[in-house]
């Protein structure tokens, strides 16, 4: 070995002096089952300058769009902040259905996490590892590196946190369909937007191939995309335009037997959107040539059939040549057993407040699709909401003491506003009045059960949010303002009116901002349902979608 | 299965219709081993018009530079051409440097086969396939569909051709070195570059984490080039640029630590180029902390380790990240099997006439890396020469009967004009005076000895051709107008005087014009080395390079 040390001797002359990396102590500590390395980050601050209180820990799992936007909003000089993901950059997914068609680049949709970083200063440490357990008893995280397997060891290692964000999105839910995950496309990475794209011009090449029968043609060229939501419908357009843009003229000769299938288990595509567009979309599809098939569900995907049952019917099957099964999303192994240790159990998801707090679970916040808030309701608190408005504890409440507090009561249970507008109503008191009949609204005083009776359908208008882009987006967004103002809002909270303690929240609760939601349906044809139950479709539609994200 | 049917009954709807497939007759053949399937493109123009001539077969194997050229440059109406290959696109190859460190983009410097053929007007075949094996007896070629697995069968058919032109290149040149092709890169394909991107980024992020000590992150940051011809310096030069300009403000943190080695088995680097390039380059690398070792053998690549001796020493063992291994060209198992049936073992190369014609292979052509040019001596046809001289048949030749015959054999057997011209002088007269000695010029008279003896040393000027990008693209575009003339050729021949038989060659012989070499040595470096021995060195040289190929 002094040849390797002659070797190595260059490095130091050949490259600049740095002394960051000195800074990174490696322990080893003894953990459950074996030795597992340990990265204490902050060892160094703390011989450094132990008069100073050391910054709190902040480990954020993921690098999607809630991870990433939490992680650009963050003023990460007020924490000592890590990020540990499996990919070490962040992916714009409304582009991913571009990539299969070489409409757009994969390098001008992913944006690496490590220049995020050094534009923010450069004080963040990040890890190419994957998180396989959460132990919010000790506050520890168990990763493990997912680079090749020639690493020392098992690769693994412990981090501590203060607070942990989780962010590490959904899987593809394949509802345990037998031979899915074994011969089916997902659609949720850049590797298989580009796995997809080699896929289809492999089905187009071996269905040109001279030994085949036309039969054996067709089926190669069979293209089914399961699902109907946005992803699977805007994959099936950009295919089609493909296919008949491009690769049509350089397969002339078996352009015949091409086939684009959607199968959709519900009565329409699109169901998340205003009938109009689902009735437009599928116009647009039969147009196309594009099969949709309703009221299908699969059973079963072999290497070359794909098995659906129709309600009523027996078993259909399909020759195909490549599957794209897009039908929402499954919860990852860490976040199931994770929910197991916090007592969430048959759950899809992680439950979190509406500040975003995984429920019992301190420092552990839980945001994009790997977790839903769960609305508090209006009934739950009824008594306390009663007991906070009834300032004179007369047992009864004035209209005057209703509205002192209907600011707090609107901010923490946005469901009462969105119930008042359903019934076209401009206040709490309309619905009082309404409840009580013909009275003077001054003379107007409420009991429990009265007020009870007054709010009683409320809750009705809890919805959850949808498993989107924008949601993560704006509660990354929203849970690093919180970080940021985390010390000024414990001096001075300014959060609603805590119904069932004293004083205020720290903060106002996660509100999303709905911007509309677009599904572009090929042959640059956009549609588009806007708030207030605006509706869009034509050409300039897509470049209002891309400004949204944009923004 | 009647689900089936109408699935597919939409896609004549849906698609316009092209009777142009069921132009491809497909039979089916027995043959050795098996079933095969077999493509006769040709049956239909046999029914259709048994009045005119079938056009020949030309069957192309490969699309690298020599297919690729050959089969812009062919006149494609003249033929029914067909073209085999595994890849369904032509690499730019002096671009992939330039991927592994993400300055280009792949899309950029490949070009589809497909459009190509669209371009020439649709006529040409392509089958995306292996050729696994030549029969040259039956005038047959076996091929394999490369894609996937799940096709019908095993995927084999059979091609007949009436000229075969085969320009399948070479692989990379192992040397049988044990652990090379389990643990190194290479640098031939597209695939390769990209893989060589993602090792390098994932070495960084390996080098990273946390459970790591110095020596095992210095390990991972140690990047091993074998091989210092063009490709291997090219590569050191890139991801020195790479590693400096842009990862080096990513990864602050290990930047001490990486190094970058170019392993070379002789005494120096670029040796194929002129002692000034190469003393500039060693000095560049070593300015830049590249560490050039030169007189060493890689004899084993381990997992971490790679071996190698030094002439007099015993083996030394260094620790590595990342390897690749660029140390020359070597044969294709089809080529070596097509080279045991003709009879030319012992060879890395098919042995072509100076017309690419297959020795003794009737209707075989072959260029680019898989085959070389073997010049005929002119002390090998001396006798024949002399007589066909010797219009008068008088036993001697005059200073007039040799200018008659001058440019026949100047255009037959380049070496002479080379010799002329390395002993300065101007004409075979000179050369032969030179052996006559003091005699007058119109007076001599040369007998079969003396003419022997005036040209004993021309052959020492026969030299191979370089496994280049340049020469390959030449042969490409040389082949193909040949096979544009064929049949004007016949007719009036416009090669030179065949010496052994009578009459003349169809074609002149293929004669390669060095455009010069080109090194890019990083920072925009570039070092040429031009014909009549010039040099450059400097920023500009680069986009000369480029016009050379782009010519």
């Amino acid at each position: 070995m002094r040849f390797s040390a002659f070797f190595f001797d260059g490095a130091s002359r050949a490259f600049h002096h740095r002394p960051t990396f000195s800074k990174l102590v490696v322990i080893l500590a003894a953990s459950g089952g074996g030795l597992v390395a340990y990265a204490d980050s902050k060892s160094d601050h703390a011989i450094e300058s132990s008069r100073v209180a050391p910054k709190k820990k902040v480990v954020v799992l993921g690098t999607g769009w809630a991870g990433t936007t939490f992680l650009k909003n963050l003023d990460s000089s007020l924490y000592d902040v890590q990020v540990v993901s499996p990919r070490n950059y962040f992916t714009f997914t409304p582009l991913l259905p571009s990539i299969t068609c070489g409409t757009v680049e994969p390098r001008s949709i992913v944006e690496p996490i490590r220049r995020i970083i050094k534009k923010k200063g450069g004080e963040i440490k990040f890890w190419e590892a994957e998180c396989f357990k959460i132990d919010p008893t000790s506050k520890k995280i168990h990763c493990r590196s997912d680079i090749g397997t020639n690493l020392d060891g098992n690769g693994e290692f412990l981090l501590d946190y203060d607070y942990l964000v989780i962010a590490i999105g959904a899987r593809a839910n394949t509802f345990n369909t037998p031979g899915v995950v074994e011969h089916c496309h997902f659609l949720k990475e850049v590797e298989d937007a580009q796995k997809i794209r080699r896929s289809v011009m492999d089905c187009f090449e071996r269905a040109s191939l001279p030994n085949l029968d036309a039969e054996e043609r067709k089926r190669i060229l069979h293209f089914v995309i399961v699902g109907g939501g946005p992803s699977g419908i805007e994959f099936a357009a950009e295919l089609h335009d493909f296919v008949t843009e491009d690769l049509f003229k350089l397969y002339p000769m078996v352009q015949d037997l091409v086939k684009i299938s959607v199968i959709e288990a519900g009565e329409h595509i699109l169901t998340m959107f205003d009938k109009r567009i689902t009735k437009f979309a599928e116009e647009k599809f039969q147009r196309d040539g594009i099969e949709v098939k309703t009221g299908l569900r699969v059973v079963e995907v072999a290497d070359k059939n794909i098995t659906m049952t129709h309600k009523s019917t027996e078993k259909m099957s399909v020759p195909y040549g490549m599957v794209v099964w897009s039908t929402g999303i499954g919860t990852r192994p860490v976040i199931m057993d994770f929910m197991k240790q916090i007592g969430q159990v048959n759950r899809r998801v992680l439950a979190t407040d509406e500040w975003l707090r995984v429920h019992e679970c301190n420092g552990v916040y839980a945001l994009g699709d790997c977790a839903t808030i769960s609305q508090r309701k209006v009934m739950e608190d009824i008594s306390a909401i009663f007991k906070v408005a009834d300032k004179d504890n007369s047992g009864t409440l004035t209209v005057k003491e209703i509205q002192d507090v209907l600011d707090d009561i609107c901010i923490r249970y946005p469901q009462v506003e969105l119930y008042l507008k359903s019934k076209q109503m401009s206040d709490i008191v309309d619905l009082i009045m309404d409840s009580k009949g013909d009275v003077e609204k001054e003379s107007v005083e409420l009991d429990i059960e009265e007020f009870k009776r007054a709010l009683a359908n409320v809750d009705s208008q809890v919805k959850n949010l949808p498993a989107t882009a924008q949601v993560a987006a704006q509660q990354g967004n929203y849970l690093a303002k919180c970080f940021n103002k985390m010390k000024d809002c414990e001096e001075s909270p300014e959060g609603p009116l805590r119904m069932r303690e004293s004083g205020r929240h720290h903060f106002r609760p996660f509100r999303y901002k709905h911007f509309g939601q677009f599904a572009p349906l090929g042959g640059e044809q956009t549609a588009a349902q806007l708030p207030g139950d605006w509706i869009s479709i034509g050409h300039s539609t897509q470049w209002l979608w891309y400004s949204v994200y944009a923004s």
